[in-house]
């Protein structure tokens, strides 16, 4: 058997276990009638959600396909609606399982931590898992189906992208929009506690912690997946055309990582005292071990003595994951340095909070990027060009357990949400805040690997849109010995550079504002249930929790649609009005100050939320102080930096990359 | 006459009507005694932080020079110390006159507001003309007495960017830990209202005032003008050749500027009732319009049919002063949309104020780059890359100008210090604050004058870099037809980008934290003056002001120290270690981001400051109320953003680039 059909095989084999993991969740017990209300409330707003969003998508959808097949036959129209269908089966599959898996996840937690683990990160495996299993194999089916030409299918990776951009930039509108109506008026003005069922927006809330952690990080990590393995096959098409073993290579790494992921969450449980985050990471950390030595074994068999420098890229792609997720995590723990000197901050007040915590995100950023430097530079070296593909996907073929041990963070979330509004005894809750403890840490390495792969993912992509650039005849002038040359001496190149970095800052300022729309909106009705609803405050009225789930779910659609139309507007522009050369200068820009956004963002955000969290354990004077008042507004800054503005531009940077390598063959200058 | 000898002609005027101005300043009475202590008290402050910070930078300089001597001979050397030499005369002379004048214009607000408009605008112009009398006559006198030769003098550039980053770090950090010291203790703790002469930090704040208004942006210009007219000089010595009308031709534009200047400083002067907001516009349109007037001759003279596309790529250069300006003024007024909004989100707290705030500075950046990508595109096509350099130079020769209004506004803020200080009567004060909030808005464009400049600068300098590069014989293997080519789709040159826009983030993050330290120093010292000195707060007892003045310059120099060496160590570290390829992506990357980050800081903080006068005027609730509160801690977060870490970008870019062109002759792959 060729060794190409393990990819689909493996595709399929992830699947299966999915749905696998998927049942074994449904047959736990969702627990008393009133959790069982409240898992169906949470789980219908996900899925409003879910349908308004894609519903709004199909026109674009339509009108993208229209023209791909007009312009470029049936096969680039075909592969755009298959990896934008993939994404929108993923992020269905996933929220399925989140969210019926929150009140299972309670339940078990009556039982004992491990069983509450158990339940919970088998809900983010079946994510994980139709995450790496739905993106390989559509990949590799296509492949198969469409005569093994890489090029045809690239629009696979656009598709992914157009569902990601705008499912990170709807979810994080439509999570920051609920938690700041939900804290702002319940907790701050009518000073009910967080998670109570009295809050009109806590449905909303819980849903929002499922919309923006699950659904948005499955869609951006499917897309750096899809757009990473089309970009290693495109260049390994053409550095290594013989057998297609170029092509064929990222696809068999995909298999590894797949394989070991599924190894590895076996690996994930604890005994009755065990510590759930040494679980988690020893399913991490299996992975990459697992990964590394398959595609070592694999690097060898395809490439024989070149395998040796493809497998230390692929090892050097490994390594920045690790090492992006310990940079995070150094910056944002509050057990560490930088979060306690915000903390400290605090006791002077906001004002030195806030600078405090802008100076520690600016300053997170540099650590990251010398690691992708170093990165760079050495699978540059080992494996010229096609080691940087090679370094993506190194990392990304990891995401199956990456995704996994995400999501679990949101059911853990909506677990503990769930325990308080269902007024169980508080043993339930204290379980469940440690694996919501835990999920936070596993959700600062997440956000690490987004970025991480989002990073080299775009690189991935701008060496992909040069290579087939240098293809197209009409470009011819812009070559030199058949590559394609991008002089930044030439004013357009410098021109193009300007314009690309300027669209990160502008895509965060309009997320943040959409934020703030949005939560007005829900503060305005919150306020208003808190007002006409009668007995609500008593717990005799019944809030009407869906009309806040669907100010956020409106309110996200439609703020989406303008950052959306810069982000694959702007491209579109450039390539097509300044030319070729300017647009490489934009890809360069855009990853460049995209990437520093995300993590200055990201970790501002990461900080304030920890530095807010280490008063109220008791530092720095405590809850209720002037200090712990700084300190709230910290994290609510924080909020739309690190759930909406920061994760925006992982999919920016992408989907800039992947329309880029998608008009490559129609630029005409 | 030879045409050049009218650079160094009209550089020596300049300095004339300085003196001139200087001592039409000093003729005017300084009023009471009372007045006089305090004038010269801030006199006293500002020139021990400048000797000290001169001081300090001597073993640096020193060390530069023999490095310089050994490595390349006298003549760079020489040029070093006379570039850094006149930005420091440059600072003195505009610190002594804004410093002297401050009183002198408190007692001429007694007799009228145009006498008191000529009293500071004077004791600007002299600042302004120093600037571009100095950087005109270094140029052009090293030009002439090194044989013509622009390559050894370009070191003057780098000494003038030395200073100016020093200048800029050093008073950015100085004025905000005054600032927030006098503001923090004295107003919200002690309750005292501001400037008034209880406060021991009251001396410190006002010397701040000049050091970062008057001397940073001074040292800041002067670096921009010097750095351009060389590294236009040194494109159009390879350009044009013939009689050295290449090099010669920014001379001359120099010379133009300062006739200008010195024919529209007659202009500012205002009516019994007018407007002095009119009379400095009028200044600004003349400099603007005179200076286009006699580039188009000149250029024409000396480049017949080609002078017209140089003609206009200088006015692409005066379009972006101008559209910049209005940018600026835009998003930071409170009489405009963006700022209306951050007023109106302080009614829900601190937390919406900052990311109100954030989105805008975010916002506030897309105009402004594409401003400068269309005049670059302009400049261009109409004249190569020379009419890049000409665009930089045909902005900034309007620099004497732009600084005599700007210094104006610390004038009018100490005179009204002074008058508060003093107790003088009320119409006095009415009168100062006038001119101050007039101040404000001339701080704001000259703040875009002067990123505007940056950016185009840096370009210049980094054609210039590339054309050197190409001279440099080890770096023949570079080269294309004679030409560098920096190829974007090699990761070295990415990893440059990376690097390199990596760099503004970190320097923004060390001066933010800086500050808080300064800051932090000044409010325990604040702090214990009031404890401890008996009598302070019955005005009986004298408060130590030359202790704090003393904290804040300690601290200024001591934290310039660190982001000094990353934005001087780093390019030379890239420069020698990754290559010249590198160096160049290197340049692009802090080029891009150093000038997002300078606009966004700036207008944030500008927003901000005005969000809070737009309350304070009666808006949104008014003093005292909740928004109130919320506006004074984003004004406070605004403070460092605008006064320190924005302005701090701009000299970083340019030390990268004349750091850059400096090496380039010495790089060896």
């Amino acid at each position: 058997m060729e060794l190409l059909y393990l990819a689909p095989l493996a595709g399929v084999t992830a699947l299966v276990f999915a749905a696998y993991f998927m049942a074994s969740v449904l047959r736990e017990s969702a627990g008393n009638a009133k959790m069982q209300e409240l898992s169906q409330d949470i789980f219908d707003g996900a899925m409003a959600y879910l349908n308004r969003q894609y519903k709004t998508l199909i026109p674009f959808a339509l009108i993208v396909f229209v023209i791909l097949f007009y312009v470029d036959g049936y096969k680039l129209a075909v592969s755009f609606l298959v990896g934008a269908v993939c994404s929108a089966i993923a992020g269905y599959a996933g929220m399925t399982s989140t969210t019926k898996a929150n009140a299972r996840t309670t339940e078990a937690a009556r039982t004992s931590l491990n069983k509450a683990l158990s339940v919970s990160f088998r809900a983010g495996a079946v994510m994980g898992l139709s995450v790496a299993g739905l993106g390989l194999l559509g990949v590799s089916l296509l492949y198969l189906i469409f005569d093994r030409d890489p090029v045809v299918i690239n629009s696979f990776a656009f598709g992914a992208s157009a569902i990601a951009f705008f499912a990170r930039i709807g979810g994080g509108i439509y999570t920051k929009a609920a938690d700041v109506g939900a804290d702002l008026v319940g907790k701050v003005e009518a000073g009910i506690p967080e998670d109570d069922p009295r809050n009109p927006a806590v449905i909303a809330d819980n849903v929002g912690d499922n919309v923006g952690d699950t659904a948005g990080m499955g869609a951006d990590l499917f897309e750096s997946y899809g757009a990473t393995a089309i970009a290693a096959m495109l260049i390994g098409n053409t550095l290594y055309p013989q057998n297609g073993a170029g092509a064929i290579f990222p696809l068999l790494l995909g298999a590894a990582g797949i394989l070991a992921a599924i190894i590895s969450i076996f690996l994930v449980r604890v005994g009755k005292e065990g510590d759930p985050q040494a679980a988690l990471n020893r399913g991490l950390w299996g992975t990459n071990i697992i990964t590394a030595f398959l595609a070592y074994i694999l690097a060898d068999k395809m490439f024989g003595r070149q395998g040796i420098g493809i497998f230390i890229a692929i090892l050097a792609g490994l390594v920045v994951n690790v090492l992006v997720g310990m940079i995070t995590e150094y910056y944002t723990s509050h057990a560490k340095k930088p979060t306690r000197k915000i903390s400290d901050a605090s006791r002077t007040g906001a004002a030195t909070n806030i600078i405090s915590g802008v100076a520690t995100g600016l300053k997170s950023t540099a650590y990251p990027m010398i690691v992708f430097a170093i990165a760079i530079w050495v699978a540059y070296n080992q494996a010229g060009i096609y080691g940087i593909a090679m370094a993506a996907m190194g990392m990304l073929c990891t995401a199956g357990m990456v995704v996994a041990v995400d999501s679990f963070g949101p059911v853990a979330d909506n677990a503990g949400g769930i325990a308080e509004m269902a007024e169980l005894e508080p043993e339930v809750r204290k379980t469940t805040d440690q694996l919501d403890s835990v999920g936070n840490t596993t959700a600062a390495i997440a956000k690490g690997f987004a970025i991480g792969s989002a990073a080299l993912t775009a690189l991935a992509l701008f060496t992909a849109f040069s290579e087939e650039v240098a293809k197209n005849p009409k470009l011819a002038g812009l070559l030199q010995n058949g590559h394609l040359v991008v002089n930044l001496t030439e004013p357009t190149v410098i021109i193009g550079v300007f314009l690309g970095a300027t669209l990160p800052f502008l895509v965060c300022a309009l997320t943040m504002e959409a934020v703030g729309k949005a939560a007005f909106e829900m503060i305005a009705e919150v306020r208003r249930q808190f007002r006409e609803i009668p007995g609500i405050m008593e717990g005799t009225g019944r809030p009407d929790y869906a009309r806040c789930v669907d100010i956020s779910t409106q309110a996200a659609i439609r703020e989406m649609v303008l950052p959306g139309l810069f982000a694959v507007g702007s491209p579109v522009f450039v390539g097509f009005v300044l030319g070729a050369k300017a647009l490489a200068g934009f890809l360069a820009g855009v990853t460049a100050a995209g990437v520093l956004l995300a993590i200055f963002m990201s970790n501002a955000g990461g900080a304030w939320d920890n530095a807010k969290k280490y008063i109220e354990s008791g530092q720095c004077g405590g809850k209720g102080t002037a200090a712990h008042a700084a300190a709230v507004i910290g994290d609510t800054v924080g909020d739309p930096f690190k759930d909406t503005s920061g994760p925006a531009m992982n999919p920016l940077i992408k989907v800039a990359g992947t329309i880029s390598l998608l008009i490559a063959p129609m630029l005409f200058f």
